[in-house]
């Protein structure tokens, strides 16, 4: 655990989230988090720690854990853990169990605010009662499914604060995944194979705003692109676009390289990918790891072999050799450096000023999921704007 | 009026459009409109004729009129007049008061169902109290404008029948703009002034639907695209597609094109062209003429000078040329033919498809402004990709 | 013939040639060309005319013939008409007897230089010995066909004074057919079809300067592009272009548009034409209108209309129908206004100084084809960059 | 040493490479090579690995050394010398003297032909005279340098053999800068950086070939490129293309991320620099690690330190920090895996036809430098366009 390889990756981040520069200088004058214990679940990465050491710089105590096992990099943990006023609880590869007692040690912390991913800290607060969240003024949560969760808790009578859905900013949904994940995913893959995009066909599984960004980026980087959705008015977009629209199996049965990013499960199955050519490669840019079932694949082939770093061969008995990059889990994350630091820098503003929106507004927001303060998602725009003209930031 | 050039119109534009084709056999054999009056009120050339053909053909008998008198064209006029069951009043270049009063005869035709761009004729109806409205099933009406006149008619009761929001569809508002005013502005651009777009420095003002279709074919076309738009997420967004944000005058300053997209008045007004380079040329995509102030322009002017058929020379004291092509008129139909066939061939396969539903459901829909069912939306797109993929149109 | 109309255009494309403007002051102060005569066979439309008022300007007197009888716009030739010293013989429609009695009085003119299209004036000077070239100091040849003439002349032993080819400055040839062809074809068809590009599926048949314009520009207005090129080398960069490399038949099957830009004689026979899609669009970008057998599609059909201006249909006995746009000649000046302003601007310089380049070297260039001075050329693209940086032009 | 690691790489290489799986198939069963020997130097990395083990499977004995002490790869090294029949003289970081040994000793070896990668092999022979030469048919030669060094040898009368300039294939030299080096660049850059490229300033310094391909990966990922070039004419084109020409101070003022590919030393010193933004990366993608001053620019700086593997802060006494990516080396080799495998294939299967060419035509071909054959260079292009259509490639 080598806290000054912490601290370099956490500089390199910070100097290039201009955003977090910026709204730290404000922090650090006006403190406006002090006396406050923020309790934060989120990917433990330099980008993360930015975030973190920001909230601090406002004046807050924190209580950090891990939102995922396979997330966390122990030298960023050593790196915050060095840091007076940051308790961290978490190790790469700890069990689900361990992290889930860190979770139970962040809720007796007493946050007065949480920031997570996910939402396990909001529904280990709901096991606790009403008394559980009696110091809290409010959640901040960044993903769908921690959305969804909330929502779910709410109907149940059992959210007892005020929560934001920060996912739900324009400046969130509408950026990260098409820039973020269509430029990532892309690099990741080139960097697992080495292997060449133009001239290739490449198949994108799914039309929304992630597909929009790999169909993109594939296009960019001069593949001819084809795309699938089951929705046909995303699929005449896709058209309108110029691409190539087909059905799945004719897709497969075209595609050099295949990436889902459809948010469900087994789309591509063992059968579909009967289709698939000799020496097709398959990757996932969607949350979960299940879009390709490759338990199903590993099945149905005679063997397989880890042939680069994060490229497994599936030799079939056909003779098919059919190649995964990054196990079937985000090609982003799992084979790359995961998103741009632009993007989680402005991601990461929108947390910095929904903080300050529920602690500023403590005891006025009723209990319930809020959606993001369109005035706080035109201010994080007007600061990247005002990043890309040049001017000072400090 | 030769009715003769009308038709071969008519004949160019079917011919291109498959969903009506396909959707005609439909019509014809099971008659679904007869005993119905159907009140059209819309730009009358070729690509509305064949949606009162089909209309036609599904059995109904109709009212038509112009929905503006300058988009009228009297060989469209004369070919519909010849067809038994179509009565047609409208004439290019007709006064206002004469537009209106030919609404009123629409009106006076009883229709069971009214197929309209603006809200004419559901005003018109409304003036006449529920009586006015005894026959009538349904509205389906196209326009934003439209939309918002039938909303404020319900507001006040006066809207006595369901109305169909087909503005609505996503597949009218995703593609048209985008696609359709995208394509069809810069051809008439170029067709007017026999420019190169390549190497040029091209200002966007506005950056919706219109603004994203522009833009993006002003980059496929080999411009330099600088983007303004007052919503700074938006602006960020344009930033992220690789184009140049910039402040309006600062864009003004810059360009050799500038086209408006943004819906507002007076955008760019005499003061805000004094930063104009000598030289430039000024175009509106937007709905309304009133975008640019020519008007004011005019007067700020020493002289001005149609110079090529649908640009005028705007001479200023300072020696400068400003150059405003199609009068600050849409100028996709001011200095065009408007929206491609094919974006006409989706919007009217959405009315076709409304007409059905108000009828199929006469009587069970209640008064007010209904969404367009998402059936029907995904319906044309199915057609749309079934054409695409080359199956038979018939 | 209205010369004011013939005017009007002139100035619009002078206002649009800032190359012409810059060079026009030099060489009004200067007088370079007092004292020359100088001849000119050229397209005689709106931006020859520029360069023969700016070659008036620079001292010159003229006699002007036109290079195709169907190029010439006769208010163009009126308005040049009315110049004191510009001696024109051309008409629009003449016949090729009339239009090659004009090169010979050209001739009788004894030009002390001359400047054309297709090497007629060269030839009818070799017909007449040496004599007929005394008073010579040089040609300036701008096609390729008028260059493999001059070059079989000089083999001969008839090419009695220096020849400079212009048509391989690289400032020509790198960009007239990518930028000029690709785009002025495209807004040529738009304006032809009213159709659709985007989501369409185009087949560029022959991927030399022309095709890679054709495709690029193509691509830009959304279609999906098919390549054909007989050259496996050309195919293999369309391919790694992200365009879908095919056989001949097979993109013929596929494809809604097709545009040829071979050079060769019948690429597109009726026989090939079997492959072609009910309602396909051709259309020909090559020199010369020979790339399509139309008459042999004629002959293969039942009947050939003409269904919009400029487009005609061939209906088939199979019951499909081909739409031919611009008769198969070179479909931006066939259904369009031709290259873009500034593309001509740029050629019509390189002319300009080639023009300076013989006068000032009377007498010490040797007999024969000469490249294009590459300071020259250098001299011409310093000026359209300072022309994009903004520099006055006066 | 691990040769179970080398070997897995290589079998990546080759699953990648079908040129030479086909080529290898036709080597295996003509056996041209029989009885040669040949030397290779060339970068010792899995792709060439594939290369020597086609040359072996063709009937060769070879014998190898590197053509550059740290493109060697030992793990590769240690595969091939596992090999009968494949003497490999090589280790990664050796110092130049001992490379130049193995040269010699290659030269010992008494080559029948010499496949190389800069030339050391030829003016080892060339010294020892043309008895060192006497087993040798021909020399294929893969670089610029090396062609130089061939044409140098050849003017001093100390070429005794043939030699082909692999290089000049339109095959090689078209395909592998704007394809290869473009997006292998771009990859290396995001994965040194983790930074965000859309909507970034990219300044490319040198619009060859390599600068295309650079600045068109740029726009692919949604940068705004800004392009340098001193040739005026090659600066037009990148107008035109809509890139943003600027002169270099400018330029470097403005962006965000500079990449040279001049193929000239000391384009970038510390004086220019001095224009530079806080916080600019920069890069170099052209052949040689002189085109950024990087001593140059230690020497004017505070401090120089490593923030992530390949990338270097140069802190400047104004308070500025500049980032270098790769130490100034060839960024695509510096930071990331080298040209994309497929590229390689294409590459090195010019290099196999060219070993059959001198052997075929030995004795026949007469000493000095030869154009690569046309018919070669086809028929590489046909077998790439056979896969990419799908053919079956053994």
């Amino acid at each position: 655990m080598d806290a000054d390889f912490g601290m370099k990756k956490i500089a390199w981040a910070q100097a290039h989230m201009p955003l977090h520069r910026m709204l730290r200088k404000r922090l650090e004058r006006e403190q406006p988090f002090a006396g406050h214990r923020i309790g934060v679940a989120l990917h433990l990465e330099a980008k993360t720690a930015v975030l973190i050491l920001t909230l601090h710089a406002g004046g807050a105590e924190l209580f950090v854990v891990g939102s995922n096992p396979w997330s966390t990099q122990d030298e960023i943990v050593a790196a915050l853990a060095q840091q007076e006023g940051i308790h961290v609880r978490a190790q790469r590869g700890e069990s689900e169990r361990e992290r889930l007692q860190h979770v139970e040690r962040l809720v007796d912390f007493a946050p007065t605010v949480v920031v997570e991913d996910g939402g396990d800290v909001a529904v280990a607060l709901a096991e606790r009662g009403s008394e559980g969240s009696s110091a809290l003024v409010g959640i901040c949560e960044e993903t769908t499914t921690g959305v969804e969760r909330l929502h779910a808790l709410a109907r149940d009578g059992r959210l007892w604060v005020p929560a934001v859905a920060v996912n739900d900013a324009r400046m969130k949904h509408l950026l990260d995944n098409r820039y973020g994940t269509g430029q990532s995913s892309w690099e990741a893959i080139m960097r697992a194979t080495n292997l060449l995009i133009a001239g290739k066909t490449v198949l994108i599984v799914g039309y929304g705003w992630c597909g929009r960004g790999l169909a993109l980026r594939a296009a960019g980087l001069g593949a001819r692109v084809l795309v699938v959705d089951a929705d046909p008015v995303k699929a005449v977009e896709a058209a309108l676009e110029g691409y190539e629209v087909v059905m799945l199996p004719e897709g497969i049965a075209k595609a050099d390289f295949v990436v889902t990013a459809t948010g469900r499960s087994g789309v591509l199955d063992a059968e579909m990918l009967n289709h698939a050519k000799d020496g097709v490669l398959l990757a996932n840019a969607g949350h979960f790891g299940y879009e390709i079932d490759l338990p199903g694949l590993e099945k149905a082939s005679e063997s397989v072999t880890e042939v680069r770093p994060e490229v497994h061969a599936y030799t079939m008995p056909d003779g098919r050799t059919l190649f995964a990059i990054g196990r079937g889990e985000l090609v982003n994350l799992a084979a790359g450096d995961g998103h741009p630091v632009e993007i989680m820098d402005i991601s990461f503003a929108l947390q910095l000023l929904a903080v300050g929106h529920v602690i500023s507004l403590a005891g006025e927001l009723p209990p319930g999921v809020h959606p993001y303060p369109p005035e706080l998602d035109a201010e994080v725009a007007r600061m990247v704007l005002a990043k890309l003209a040049g001017e000072q930031t400090g």
